[in-house]
Protein backbone atom coordinates (compact mmCIF):
# COMPACT_ATOMS: atom_id res chain seq x y z
CA UNK A 1 0.00 0.00 0.00
CA UNK A 2 2.88 2.07 0.26
CA UNK A 3 5.46 1.95 -2.23
CA UNK A 4 9.13 2.72 -2.07
CA UNK A 5 10.64 5.38 -3.72
CA UNK A 6 13.81 6.18 -5.13
CA UNK A 7 16.98 3.79 -5.52
CA UNK A 8 17.72 2.43 -2.23
CA UNK A 9 16.43 -0.52 -1.01
CA UNK A 10 15.22 -0.39 2.72
CA UNK A 11 16.15 -3.08 5.38
CA UNK A 12 15.34 -3.76 8.52
CA UNK A 13 18.02 -4.71 10.86
CA UNK A 14 16.79 -6.68 12.95
CA UNK A 15 15.53 -10.38 14.10
CA UNK A 16 12.41 -9.33 16.07
CA UNK A 17 9.23 -11.01 14.13
CA UNK A 18 7.10 -8.31 16.13
CA UNK A 19 9.41 -5.30 14.29
CA UNK A 20 8.83 -7.30 10.94
CA UNK A 21 5.13 -7.55 11.32
CA UNK A 22 5.06 -3.49 12.22
CA UNK A 23 6.40 -2.50 9.27
CA UNK A 24 4.47 -5.46 7.21
CA UNK A 25 1.23 -3.83 8.69
CA UNK A 26 2.42 -0.47 7.80
CA UNK A 27 2.40 -1.73 4.38
CA UNK A 28 5.88 -1.31 3.51
CA UNK A 29 8.62 -2.91 1.66
CA UNK A 30 11.61 -4.34 2.75
CA UNK A 31 14.62 -7.30 3.47
CA UNK A 32 15.44 -8.15 6.79
CA UNK A 33 19.24 -8.34 7.33
CA UNK A 34 19.71 -8.55 11.61
CA UNK A 35 22.71 -6.83 12.62
CA UNK A 36 25.39 -8.72 14.45
CA UNK A 37 26.15 -6.02 16.89
CA UNK A 38 27.34 -7.41 19.98
CA UNK A 39 24.67 -5.37 23.00
CA UNK A 40 26.62 -6.36 25.76
CA UNK A 41 29.49 -4.20 24.74
CA UNK A 42 27.32 -1.13 25.07
CA UNK A 43 27.93 0.05 28.78
CA UNK A 44 24.15 0.84 30.16
CA UNK A 45 23.70 4.23 31.13
CA UNK A 46 20.54 6.11 31.26
CA UNK A 47 18.03 3.94 30.10
CA UNK A 48 16.68 6.72 27.25
CA UNK A 49 20.37 6.90 26.29
CA UNK A 50 21.35 3.11 26.11
CA UNK A 51 18.13 2.08 23.57
CA UNK A 52 18.90 4.88 21.20
CA UNK A 53 23.05 3.91 21.40
CA UNK A 54 21.93 0.33 20.91
CA UNK A 55 19.48 1.23 17.71
CA UNK A 56 22.00 3.53 16.11
CA UNK A 57 25.20 1.08 16.59
CA UNK A 58 22.63 -1.64 14.48
CA UNK A 59 21.66 -0.26 12.27
CA UNK A 60 25.67 1.37 11.70
CA UNK A 61 26.46 -2.30 11.37
CA UNK A 62 24.32 -3.36 8.72
CA UNK A 63 24.67 0.21 6.97
CA UNK A 64 28.41 -0.55 6.75
CA UNK A 65 27.48 -3.26 5.21
CA UNK A 66 24.74 -2.01 2.71
CA UNK A 67 26.25 1.35 2.21
CA UNK A 68 22.79 2.51 -0.61
CA UNK A 69 20.65 1.30 1.72
CA UNK A 70 17.91 2.92 4.32
CA UNK A 71 18.60 0.79 7.59
CA UNK A 72 16.04 0.67 10.43
CA UNK A 73 17.89 -0.40 13.64
CA UNK A 74 15.78 -0.56 16.90
CA UNK A 75 16.12 -1.71 20.38
CA UNK A 76 13.32 -2.13 23.09
CA UNK A 77 13.76 -1.96 27.07
CA UNK A 78 10.92 -2.09 29.42
CA UNK A 79 11.69 -0.24 33.07
CA UNK A 80 10.05 -0.30 36.38
CA UNK A 81 11.43 2.25 38.72
CA UNK A 82 15.20 2.38 37.27
CA UNK A 83 15.13 -1.23 36.72
CA UNK A 84 15.28 -2.60 33.51
CA UNK A 85 13.58 -5.97 32.69
CA UNK A 86 15.57 -7.72 29.69
CA UNK A 87 14.65 -11.09 28.29
CA UNK A 88 13.80 -13.94 30.55
CA UNK A 89 16.22 -17.01 30.45
CA UNK A 90 14.61 -19.28 32.60
CA UNK A 91 11.18 -19.57 34.38
CA UNK A 92 12.42 -18.35 37.35
CA UNK A 93 13.44 -14.79 35.82
CA UNK A 94 10.26 -14.96 33.82
CA UNK A 95 8.09 -15.21 36.98
CA UNK A 96 10.37 -12.26 39.06
CA UNK A 97 9.55 -10.02 35.87
CA UNK A 98 5.72 -10.80 35.84
CA UNK A 99 5.90 -10.09 39.67
CA UNK A 100 7.20 -7.27 39.44
CA UNK A 101 4.84 -5.69 36.84
CA UNK A 102 1.52 -7.10 38.41
CA UNK A 103 -0.67 -3.90 39.48
CA UNK A 104 1.58 -1.66 38.20
CA UNK A 105 2.69 0.91 35.70
CA UNK A 106 5.71 0.42 33.99
CA UNK A 107 7.97 2.18 31.02
CA UNK A 108 8.49 1.00 27.68
CA UNK A 109 11.30 2.84 25.96
CA UNK A 110 12.24 2.10 21.99
CA UNK A 111 14.98 3.46 20.27
CA UNK A 112 14.91 3.45 16.54
CA UNK A 113 17.78 4.73 14.32
CA UNK A 114 17.27 5.62 10.73
CA UNK A 115 20.23 5.64 8.48
CA UNK A 116 21.52 5.80 5.14
CA UNK A 117 25.25 5.93 4.23
CA UNK A 118 25.26 7.15 0.59
CA UNK A 119 22.27 9.70 1.56
CA UNK A 120 24.81 10.74 4.31
CA UNK A 121 21.66 10.58 6.58
CA UNK A 122 20.57 9.68 9.98
CA UNK A 123 17.60 9.86 12.02
CA UNK A 124 17.33 8.28 15.68
CA UNK A 125 14.30 9.03 18.36
CA UNK A 126 13.72 7.52 21.93
CA UNK A 127 9.73 7.41 22.64
CA UNK A 128 8.26 5.84 25.53
CA UNK A 129 4.92 3.97 26.07
CA UNK A 130 3.49 3.93 30.08
CA UNK A 131 1.91 0.54 30.56
CA UNK A 132 -0.87 -0.71 33.54
CA UNK A 133 -0.68 -4.43 34.33
CA UNK A 134 -3.94 -5.60 36.09
CA UNK A 135 -2.61 -7.14 39.23
CA UNK A 136 -2.03 -10.94 38.79
CA UNK A 137 -2.68 -13.84 41.13
CA UNK A 138 -0.09 -16.61 41.28
CA UNK A 139 -2.12 -18.63 39.17
CA UNK A 140 -2.14 -16.35 36.59
CA UNK A 141 1.54 -16.08 36.59
CA UNK A 142 2.08 -19.67 36.53
CA UNK A 143 -0.63 -20.07 33.55
CA UNK A 144 0.98 -17.26 31.33
CA UNK A 145 4.75 -18.79 31.69
CA UNK A 146 3.36 -22.32 31.19
CA UNK A 147 2.16 -20.48 27.52
CA UNK A 148 6.32 -20.12 26.52
CA UNK A 149 5.03 -16.38 25.46
CA UNK A 150 7.74 -15.26 27.95
CA UNK A 151 10.99 -15.84 26.72
CA UNK A 152 12.36 -13.77 23.79
CA UNK A 153 10.60 -10.68 25.04
CA UNK A 154 11.80 -8.07 27.22
CA UNK A 155 9.94 -7.61 30.52
CA UNK A 156 8.89 -11.12 29.71
CA UNK A 157 5.00 -10.55 28.08
CA UNK A 158 3.88 -10.07 24.40
CA UNK A 159 1.33 -6.84 24.39
CA UNK A 160 0.33 -8.18 21.06
CA UNK A 161 -0.19 -11.52 22.36
CA UNK A 162 -1.69 -13.57 24.82
CA UNK A 163 0.19 -11.24 27.28
CA UNK A 164 -3.15 -8.84 25.68
CA UNK A 165 -5.60 -9.84 28.24
CA UNK A 166 -2.80 -8.92 30.96
CA UNK A 167 -2.83 -5.11 30.05
CA UNK A 168 -5.50 -3.13 31.63
CA UNK A 169 -4.11 0.09 29.28
CA UNK A 170 -1.52 1.95 27.82
CA UNK A 171 -0.32 5.81 27.80
CA UNK A 172 1.27 6.53 24.43
CA UNK A 173 1.94 4.30 21.39
CA UNK A 174 0.72 1.10 20.81
CA UNK A 175 3.45 0.08 18.26
CA UNK A 176 6.41 1.18 20.62
CA UNK A 177 5.46 -1.38 23.26
CA UNK A 178 5.06 -4.01 20.03
CA UNK A 179 8.89 -3.11 19.19
CA UNK A 180 8.94 0.13 16.63
CA UNK A 181 6.95 3.21 17.12
CA UNK A 182 5.14 3.44 13.90
CA UNK A 183 3.93 6.46 13.41
CA UNK A 184 7.29 8.42 14.18
CA UNK A 185 9.02 5.44 11.61
CA UNK A 186 6.95 5.78 8.89
CA UNK A 187 6.74 9.53 9.69
CA UNK A 188 10.63 10.04 8.85
CA UNK A 189 10.36 7.81 6.62
CA UNK A 190 7.70 9.37 4.48
CA UNK A 191 9.16 12.71 5.06
CA UNK A 192 12.56 11.89 4.12
CA UNK A 193 11.28 10.70 0.61
CA UNK A 194 12.23 7.01 1.33
CA UNK A 195 8.91 5.77 1.11
CA UNK A 196 5.88 7.59 -0.65
CA UNK A 197 2.27 6.67 -0.52
CA UNK B 1 -4.23 -21.67 26.02
CA UNK B 2 -7.05 -21.14 27.64
CA UNK B 3 -9.65 -23.40 27.88
CA UNK B 4 -13.17 -23.64 28.20
CA UNK B 5 -14.85 -25.12 32.17
CA UNK B 6 -18.46 -26.15 32.38
CA UNK B 7 -21.10 -27.38 30.31
CA UNK B 8 -21.96 -23.75 28.22
CA UNK B 9 -20.67 -23.12 25.23
CA UNK B 10 -19.04 -19.72 24.49
CA UNK B 11 -20.95 -17.70 21.07
CA UNK B 12 -19.49 -14.33 19.95
CA UNK B 13 -22.60 -12.53 18.71
CA UNK B 14 -20.98 -10.47 16.48
CA UNK B 15 -19.66 -10.56 12.95
CA UNK B 16 -16.55 -8.48 13.34
CA UNK B 17 -13.57 -10.80 12.29
CA UNK B 18 -11.69 -7.52 14.68
CA UNK B 19 -13.56 -9.01 17.37
CA UNK B 20 -13.05 -12.61 16.97
CA UNK B 21 -9.23 -12.50 16.06
CA UNK B 22 -8.96 -10.26 19.74
CA UNK B 23 -10.98 -13.28 21.38
CA UNK B 24 -8.94 -16.00 19.14
CA UNK B 25 -5.54 -14.21 20.45
CA UNK B 26 -6.69 -14.67 23.80
CA UNK B 27 -6.70 -18.28 23.45
CA UNK B 28 -10.65 -18.52 24.06
CA UNK B 29 -12.57 -21.56 21.67
CA UNK B 30 -15.75 -20.23 20.92
CA UNK B 31 -18.72 -19.79 17.90
CA UNK B 32 -19.45 -17.02 15.95
CA UNK B 33 -22.97 -16.45 15.54
CA UNK B 34 -23.84 -12.89 14.64
CA UNK B 35 -26.65 -11.55 15.76
CA UNK B 36 -29.73 -9.60 12.89
CA UNK B 37 -30.58 -7.27 16.13
CA UNK B 38 -31.47 -3.99 14.14
CA UNK B 39 -29.45 -1.28 15.27
CA UNK B 40 -31.71 1.37 13.88
CA UNK B 41 -34.54 0.41 16.34
CA UNK B 42 -32.69 2.08 19.36
CA UNK B 43 -33.15 5.42 20.12
CA UNK B 44 -29.96 7.21 20.03
CA UNK B 45 -28.85 8.53 23.62
CA UNK B 46 -25.94 8.96 26.05
CA UNK B 47 -23.15 7.14 24.02
CA UNK B 48 -21.68 5.68 27.09
CA UNK B 49 -25.37 4.33 27.58
CA UNK B 50 -25.80 3.70 23.67
CA UNK B 51 -22.84 1.30 23.10
CA UNK B 52 -24.18 -0.43 26.43
CA UNK B 53 -28.52 -0.71 24.98
CA UNK B 54 -26.54 -2.07 21.46
CA UNK B 55 -24.09 -4.35 23.15
CA UNK B 56 -27.37 -5.79 25.59
CA UNK B 57 -29.37 -5.49 22.59
CA UNK B 58 -27.01 -7.74 20.61
CA UNK B 59 -26.73 -10.65 23.26
CA UNK B 60 -29.82 -10.46 24.38
CA UNK B 61 -31.05 -11.34 20.64
CA UNK B 62 -29.05 -14.92 20.37
CA UNK B 63 -28.97 -15.97 24.01
CA UNK B 64 -32.75 -16.38 23.08
CA UNK B 65 -31.75 -19.00 20.11
CA UNK B 66 -29.04 -20.29 22.64
CA UNK B 67 -30.23 -20.48 26.37
CA UNK B 68 -27.50 -23.06 27.69
CA UNK B 69 -24.48 -20.53 26.27
CA UNK B 70 -22.73 -18.01 27.42
CA UNK B 71 -23.23 -15.07 25.47
CA UNK B 72 -21.03 -11.72 23.91
CA UNK B 73 -22.17 -9.05 22.13
CA UNK B 74 -20.35 -5.93 21.60
CA UNK B 75 -20.90 -2.27 19.95
CA UNK B 76 -18.16 0.23 19.74
CA UNK B 77 -18.72 3.85 18.38
CA UNK B 78 -15.95 6.85 17.72
CA UNK B 79 -16.88 10.35 19.33
CA UNK B 80 -15.23 13.21 18.21
CA UNK B 81 -16.65 15.98 21.13
CA UNK B 82 -20.29 15.11 21.07
CA UNK B 83 -20.44 13.89 17.83
CA UNK B 84 -20.64 9.97 17.23
CA UNK B 85 -18.74 8.55 13.63
CA UNK B 86 -20.15 6.07 12.61
CA UNK B 87 -18.91 3.24 9.46
CA UNK B 88 -19.17 5.51 6.66
CA UNK B 89 -20.47 4.38 3.83
CA UNK B 90 -18.95 6.44 1.26
CA UNK B 91 -15.88 8.00 0.24
CA UNK B 92 -17.03 11.26 1.13
CA UNK B 93 -18.05 10.22 4.54
CA UNK B 94 -14.92 8.65 5.20
CA UNK B 95 -13.13 11.86 3.98
CA UNK B 96 -15.02 13.88 6.07
CA UNK B 97 -14.48 11.43 9.52
CA UNK B 98 -10.82 11.26 8.83
CA UNK B 99 -10.66 14.87 8.74
CA UNK B 100 -12.18 15.66 12.04
CA UNK B 101 -10.09 13.45 13.77
CA UNK B 102 -6.76 14.87 11.95
CA UNK B 103 -4.59 16.25 14.96
CA UNK B 104 -6.99 15.51 17.27
CA UNK B 105 -8.14 13.37 20.04
CA UNK B 106 -11.12 11.32 19.85
CA UNK B 107 -12.85 8.70 22.28
CA UNK B 108 -13.43 5.06 21.58
CA UNK B 109 -16.62 3.77 23.48
CA UNK B 110 -17.10 -0.24 23.67
CA UNK B 111 -20.12 -1.61 25.53
CA UNK B 112 -20.11 -5.15 25.94
CA UNK B 113 -22.48 -7.19 27.37
CA UNK B 114 -22.00 -11.48 28.36
CA UNK B 115 -24.69 -13.32 29.52
CA UNK B 116 -26.47 -16.89 29.75
CA UNK B 117 -29.54 -17.63 30.15
CA UNK B 118 -29.76 -20.81 32.02
CA UNK B 119 -27.22 -19.41 34.33
CA UNK B 120 -29.35 -16.26 34.87
CA UNK B 121 -26.53 -14.34 34.83
CA UNK B 122 -25.55 -11.15 32.88
CA UNK B 123 -22.69 -8.40 32.92
CA UNK B 124 -21.97 -5.55 30.62
CA UNK B 125 -19.55 -3.12 30.90
CA UNK B 126 -18.29 0.38 28.76
CA UNK B 127 -15.04 0.81 28.32
CA UNK B 128 -13.19 4.27 27.59
CA UNK B 129 -10.07 4.99 25.37
CA UNK B 130 -8.64 8.07 23.99
CA UNK B 131 -7.12 8.28 20.66
CA UNK B 132 -4.72 10.90 19.52
CA UNK B 133 -4.79 11.35 15.56
CA UNK B 134 -1.37 12.67 13.86
CA UNK B 135 -2.37 15.80 11.56
CA UNK B 136 -3.02 14.41 8.36
CA UNK B 137 -2.49 16.20 5.18
CA UNK B 138 -4.91 16.18 2.05
CA UNK B 139 -2.56 13.68 0.37
CA UNK B 140 -2.50 11.39 3.13
CA UNK B 141 -6.29 11.27 3.52
CA UNK B 142 -6.47 10.14 0.03
CA UNK B 143 -3.93 7.68 0.36
CA UNK B 144 -5.89 6.11 3.45
CA UNK B 145 -9.25 6.59 1.40
CA UNK B 146 -7.45 4.36 -1.56
CA UNK B 147 -6.73 1.52 0.67
CA UNK B 148 -10.50 0.74 1.49
CA UNK B 149 -9.44 0.09 5.07
CA UNK B 150 -11.44 2.82 6.12
CA UNK B 151 -15.27 1.18 5.19
CA UNK B 152 -16.84 -1.08 7.84
CA UNK B 153 -15.34 0.74 10.20
CA UNK B 154 -16.52 3.40 13.06
CA UNK B 155 -14.24 6.41 12.81
CA UNK B 156 -13.09 5.40 9.22
CA UNK B 157 -10.30 3.90 10.15
CA UNK B 158 -8.31 -0.05 11.68
CA UNK B 159 -6.00 1.03 14.77
CA UNK B 160 -4.34 -2.62 13.69
CA UNK B 161 -3.87 -2.41 10.27
CA UNK B 162 -2.74 0.68 7.86
CA UNK B 163 -4.43 3.20 10.42
CA UNK B 164 -1.78 2.35 12.86
CA UNK B 165 0.47 4.93 11.32
CA UNK B 166 -2.33 7.35 11.65
CA UNK B 167 -2.32 7.18 15.55
CA UNK B 168 0.24 8.59 17.42
CA UNK B 169 -0.69 7.61 20.49
CA UNK B 170 -3.65 6.67 23.19
CA UNK B 171 -4.83 6.73 26.43
CA UNK B 172 -6.38 3.50 27.77
CA UNK B 173 -7.25 -0.30 26.91
CA UNK B 174 -5.61 -0.71 23.00
CA UNK B 175 -7.98 -3.64 22.44
CA UNK B 176 -11.05 -1.35 23.06
CA UNK B 177 -9.98 0.11 20.23
CA UNK B 178 -10.08 -2.99 18.15
CA UNK B 179 -13.38 -3.47 19.53
CA UNK B 180 -13.46 -5.38 22.63
CA UNK B 181 -11.62 -4.90 25.90
CA UNK B 182 -10.10 -7.95 26.18
CA UNK B 183 -8.50 -7.43 29.80
CA UNK B 184 -12.35 -6.65 31.14
CA UNK B 185 -14.05 -9.33 29.11
CA UNK B 186 -11.48 -12.11 29.72
CA UNK B 187 -11.33 -11.28 33.69
CA UNK B 188 -15.23 -11.26 33.82
CA UNK B 189 -14.92 -14.91 32.03
CA UNK B 190 -12.29 -15.94 34.63
CA UNK B 191 -13.75 -14.71 37.34
CA UNK B 192 -17.33 -16.24 36.41
CA UNK B 193 -15.81 -19.27 35.87
CA UNK B 194 -16.55 -19.54 31.95
CA UNK B 195 -13.06 -20.47 31.11
CA UNK B 196 -10.18 -21.40 32.91
CA UNK B 197 -6.77 -21.21 32.74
Amino acid sequence: MISRSGPHPLILASRSPRRRHLLEQAGLTFSVIPSTFDEDTVPVGLPENHVLMLAKAKAMDVALLYPESWIIGADTIVLIGDTILGKPRTETEARRMLKALSGKTHRVLTGFCICCMAARRSFSQTVETKVLFKALCESEIDWYISTAESFDKAGAYAVQGLGSILVRSIHGSYTNVVGLPLCEVVGFLLTEGVVQR
